[in-house]
């Protein structure tokens, strides 16, 4: 079954805005069984999304249109599905008298352009917006093709707002969709790794995941880490998610502890509850990172439990003021080197009195370092975990502009952290 | 003239990925005056890419096709472009022996299905890619349509790798439609906000924006700022530079300080410019945003002419260790106050020793607090600046979940800073 997402609104049409809605609605479709086969992006023009939806008819089963539901006079797929389908619209006196109520309850007059918004195709169900004013619509009919056959068509509204259109795809849209296709089950599993070429993992994982040609694997590679997606369907969801968790397991044996999470959680969610559960307490330095480590760390919720704090040592001075590195060894040495590293972590262990504390140092670029650190490359970067046994430093040689080696210096850190803590 | 970018690629179907790839080739055509009134995104099937060309040739004036040009058999580009214009392919002998030398400086035997990428459409220039294999193809011909009327289209075929497309976009297409297209001169300018609603910033300025109808405005809203795009076109750039200007000021005039750009520099840069020309430092202390503050300004190369460091207090216990905050307020009233926000700023002013300083205390959810903090809502803030005169706190209470709650404090701390420098 081929499905067809047309978004809706020139403000996709220009170098600033892109469609995000779907990708949201193919994960919802493909968990039907609902292959997306096209995807268009149309301006707010009458004749070029009409054509677009009479297009879209004649090559897909569903068609998903987001957008320009609005009042505005912009807003025209409600009047383009009409003229394409060749149906009527007709106001709905109880959607007008729910918008009616809408400005009422602002103390505002309702502008009459407003009144679109309960304009409704013939034969459509409405589909309740909670978050927003313009309801979406769900049509299942006949058409008649050019040879005079008649074909099944599913054409689904979809109001363009994502807080609108997530909740509404998932409450309305969905289970409609269910009830009107063959039923399927189907079971994913995600395991995650990290700085590991996607090349690499693809070479030692396709001898196992060919092998099973009813699951369907996914390689993805960004910001430091190679995730697997696998996805299976069955007659039952027990024979589906049997499948993928026997290839689950056979790729785990394969990859080992490089594999850091098989429950789709983040580096930095798996690290805390690592230390969570060994009664540890983690604080940072950050030289070259400058608070990135820090923000990963905190943005899981609840790091409290187990994240104290942490010194951002930018300057030299402030790595001999606030971790207490000898400002004669800065001078000497530079600040970029595995003894200020260590002394770094050192500190920060101290100061902040926890178990373990991580540190990074490292020349992020694209500016040549002066002094001491002059002869040392963009990209290396020194990081130290302190122990109550001592401490730990690794050097590490990241490629890649500045956003980049601090981002891979982050999970570096997180990595050296995480094999310490199995 | 109007454009439709084809992104190929059975990837860009799934959940996982996105085309990317448009935003940047749309800027460059709107650059020499191309509408984009279409966007398709197909999957490597030979069928539905044919057709799809196919409908663009109806549409529009000029066809841009990413991806589909590698050497496996799913990449179809240069077949279905051939079948869509009623082209033959040709063999180019200088692209396979680039391609040959490829290889050969590898030690490896060229694959057979290699040479595919030497096919070229007939009547097609090639574009040279020193970024890939695989060279880009611009036509420009003129093709019957069903009436027996002869129309000229352009049609260019890219790389899907966005570190092949850009390059050659620039270099090799760019160049080539500015000859084939009428000339025309272009100027644009940005002015950039913080923290204030899109709805505000348009009251305020669309009647002066609206009277510029040859100056294309366009707003944008997201991650705590807004900007306003100006864009418009002259027969000489002298004239559209003229006009932009000439606008921008009357909103300048009427924005006043709340506009913090308007070169297109972020909120961090401009802080950052300011803090140098005043012959200031400046150091942080964080909790709730958890070192994110710290990270927004040392992603900007050369921040540490002025940034010294920070202090991530996220627990209480670093609160008193690193900043000096006496233990016995916390334990009576809690962290998030603005007494607790005064504190961390003169700490991290005194042991950085830094001119100015900025603290962040708050409430970033979305688990409930305990202790004297649990009365206090979710998205109350404290932000302090300290300076040598003395120390400003200000309140602020943000909506949103944790990741906005946090951005929005890092944000109204950078703004703050900034109107005490102006």
């Amino acid at each position: 079954m081929l499905a067809e997402i047309i978004a809706v609104g020139s403000e996709m049409l220009t170098p600033h805005r892109q469609d995000t809605n779907s990708l949201y609605l193919t994960a919802g479709l493909n968990d039907l069984g609902v292959t997306v086969a096209f995807k268009t992006i149309v301006g707010d023009n009458r004749a070029h999304l009409t054509a677009a939806i009479r297009i879209a008819l004649q090559r897909v089963d569903v068609v998903v249109l987001s957008g320009g539901l609005g009042p505005t006079e912009d807003d025209l797929t409600r009047e383009c599905t009409a003229e394409a389908l060749g149906l009527t619209l007709q106001q709905d006196p109880l959607v007008l008298e729910s918008l009616r109520q809408r400005f009422a309850a602002r103390n505002i007059a309702m502008p009459p352009n407003n009144a679109r918004q309960a304009d409704v195709l013939s034969g459509a169900e409405l589909l309740p917006n909670p978050n927003g004013s313009a309801p979406g619509q769900y049509l299942d009919l006949d058409i008649a093709l050019p040879s005079g056959k008649k074909v099944r068509k599913i054409v689904l509204l979809l109001p363009g707002p994502p807080k609108e259109l997530k909740p509404l795809f998932d409450s309305e849209a969905k289970p409609r969709l269910a009830r009107a296709l063959p039923p399927r089950h189907l079971a994913r599993r995600v395991l995650r790794m990290a700085l590991i070429p996607e090349s690499t993992v693809d070479a030692r994982t396709a001898p196992i995941y060919s092998k099973f040609s009813d699951v369907q694997t996914t390689i993805l590679a960004g910001s430091g880490e190679i995730q697997l997606h696998f996805l299976c369907t069955k007659p039952t969801l027990a024979a589906a998610q049997a499948r993928v968790d026997e290839l689950v397991q056979l790729v785990q044996l394969e990859m080992g502890d490089d594999i850091f999470s098989a429950n789709d959680q983040s580096l930095a969610e798996v690290v805390l509850s690592l230390l969570d559960i060994g009664g540890h307490t983690l604080s940072v330095a950050e030289s070259c990172t400058g608070g990135l480590l820090a923000e990963r760390i905190t943005a899981v919720p609840n790091s409290s439990r187990v994240f104290a704090g942490g010194l951002v040592t930018y300057s030299n001075a402030s790595k001999s003021a606030l971790a207490g590195v000898p400002s004669a060894l800065l001078e000497e040495d530079g600040a970029v080197s595995p003894t200020v590293a260590r002394l770094l972590a050192e500190g920060a262990r101290s100061r902040l009195n926890t178990t373990l504390a991580l540190a990074i140092t490292g020349i992020a670029g694209p500016s040549t370092p002066s002094g001491p650190d002059a002869a040392k490359p963009v990209g290396l970067v020194y990081i130290a975990l302190a122990t109550a046994e001592g401490t730990g430093v690794r050097e590490v040689k990241i490629n890649g502009d500045r956003d980049r080696v601090r981002l891979w210096a982050a999970m570096h850190a997180l990595e050296l952290l995480r094999h310490h803590l199995l």
